[in-house]
């Protein structure tokens, strides 16, 4: 009985880890039916004369996403109790500026494997693959023309632009390992966290809510943009972790330099900073490498402190949400932070 | 006196070929003082904290193009006798989805020279060229954001996804000798002749003339769009051909199917017929093939028939001005078709 009455006590304040297995099954159900509805625009939109097109990018949409941008713009929409249905088209040009940019990330990172598929670029070649991302970047744009606002406009093509120079900026800092956690937070807030925040912030403008309403939205998408992505770094030196399908190593192989590599070299000997150097640099990427450098993560706390960052921006994420009412929407967006938490454990 | 005379009396018929040596410096003067703030837009709004991107962009921005696309815009808003200056932004936006389409293109065909210049691609590299192209992409948008005119938008990103659908229409037509005029046509209407026509219109729109005027100038630009196109589609077949820094053959060599090749073909005996298949195939690619080529085009008069299209198109043009009354505007933009013609001669 005392722990009920504590818990009552409290339950304004939402904590991470509050929950011993999150998840994100509470923000699919909110907004299971309107994701119907994005996913009949998509299908919709992604259509066109020339038979390539849907074909190769009905690939990536279709192949396993979990939506996460588009559901977080109809769980905000949901949050501020929005009845309408304009946030459903400015969802899916969302999910189309996402796809548009994983469609060039594959080309300019050569990748083979998304989501545990086989990447567009090596089924139907980097040409296809880079033009049809510009489809479906123009088809975003004629999506939220549609929509009619400007403000929208003015948010998702901001926020476009930024997404371009943060990849440029990661593809000018590739295989250095002196990169420093500022830039590297520069990087991942424009080229994830960027996406999150907008897609979170047009549903205050389609409300037609106030701008700090605006802003809280706006930092809760960035914040859990920033986890999202920290925790995805993370994993890759989380030796068992095929969650996610990301396969281990890929980061270390590819020679990128992530927080938990930024701080394993921060932390290190000069000894272990010259492995660094050299593993980052492409000399030293075997097995037997990756479990060392795994070694020197876990040594340094590396990994243990990259993660104390991601719950660091997770609860500022949660906090942002503090001005809104208590409501399921509330609650399962706060679930959703702890969910991007937990996958890492 | 008589030749006086009957100048006079048909002064407002306009034919193509009516000057012998027409010139782009009309139109050149006539939007000077507009270009220039076009230009420090451009310039302005190139600008990144990231430095790769001014300097991959300015590579291809200040590498000696026409700037053919915003001066349309210019040249169509002074024909409509707009004295503002909203169109020197949205020239600037058009310029910047034509440079992305630039790179794009680029990295599609793996070009080595471009305005006899080195490609961005080989210089900095496929992913940068994607990057920033996709940046400079996002940033037209901002620019018609900031314009204001939902209009705009709408005709800017509804021509965007029009060329990446020829874009991709001509992947998948690469090196398929039985393309055919008429989808030879849609590629070069999509790739080429949406974003002149677009740049047209836009201005009609700034200017907040009716429909018809509106429609008038996206002919004008569609039609010069066009004949632009076969014209430097027939160029490649002419051996002499340095204008333009296109080398002769280019097309030949890449096997691309334009108009000259379909007509040879359609008109060739069936050896004609094996030695097109196979040029176009790829199998026959060399300086002896390249003559023998040029040998078909001639006899079959594929080259002179592409150049007809190219003058049926030029008037066409030329007529959707009939509605505007005379001025230098007007005889600037008839004298632009004139010149984009007679390039081929």
């Amino acid at each position: 009985m005392l722990g009920q009455t504590a818990r009552e006590m409290t339950a304004t304040v939402h904590r991470l880890d509050a929950r011993p297995q999150p998840s994100l099954d509470p923000m699919i159900a909110l907004v299971a039916g309107d994701l119907n509805q994005v996913n009949a625009v998509i299908l919709d939109r992604m259509q066109s004369q020339i038979p390539l097109i849907p074909e190769l990018a009905g690939h990536l949409i279709a192949g396993g996403g979990k939506r996460m941008r588009p559901m977080l713009t109809l769980a905000s929409a949901r949050l501020l109790g929005y009845t309408g249905t304009r946030h459903h088209k400015l969802a899916a040009a969302v999910e189309f500026i996402h796809t548009a940019t994983l469609l060039h990330d594959d080309v300019v990172d050569g990748s083979d494997l998304r989501r545990g598929r086989r990447t567009a670029n090596t089924i139907w070649g980097n040409p296809a693959t880079v033009l049809v991302g510009d489809f479906l970047f123009s088809r975003a744009f004629e999506l939220m023309v549609e929509d009619g606002s400007l403000k929208v406009l003015k948010i998702l093509s901001a926020a476009s632009a930024v997404i371009a120079e943060g990849e440029v900026n990661q593809l000018t800092a590739q295989r250095r390992i002196d990169l420093g956690e500022e830039r590297y937070l520069d990087i991942i807030g424009a080229k994830t966290a960027a996406l999150f925040a907008a897609a979170c912030r047009i549903s205050a403008v389609v409300a037609e809510r106030n701008v700090a309403e605006e802003n809280a939205l706006d930092a809760y998408g960035r914040y859990l943009g920033i986890a999202f992505q920290l925790v995805d770094d993370a994993i890759d030196y989380v030796s068992d972790a095929d969650v996610m399908g990301k396969d281990a190593g890929d980061d270390f192989r590819e020679g990128k330099v992530t927080l938990p590599v930024i701080l394993a070299y921060a932390r290190g000997s000069d000894e272990d900073r010259r492995f660094w150097k050299d593993a980052i640099e492409g000399r030293r990427d075997s097995d037997d490498d990756l479990a060392h450098a795994i070694g020197l993560i876990r040594e340094t706390r590396a990994l243990d402190d990259t993660l104390a960052r991601a719950r660091h921006y997770g609860q500022r994420a949660i906090d942002a949400l503090g001005p809104f009412a208590g409501s399921e929407a509330k609650k399962a967006m706060v679930e959703a932070v702890e969910f991007a938490i937990a996958r890492a454990y």
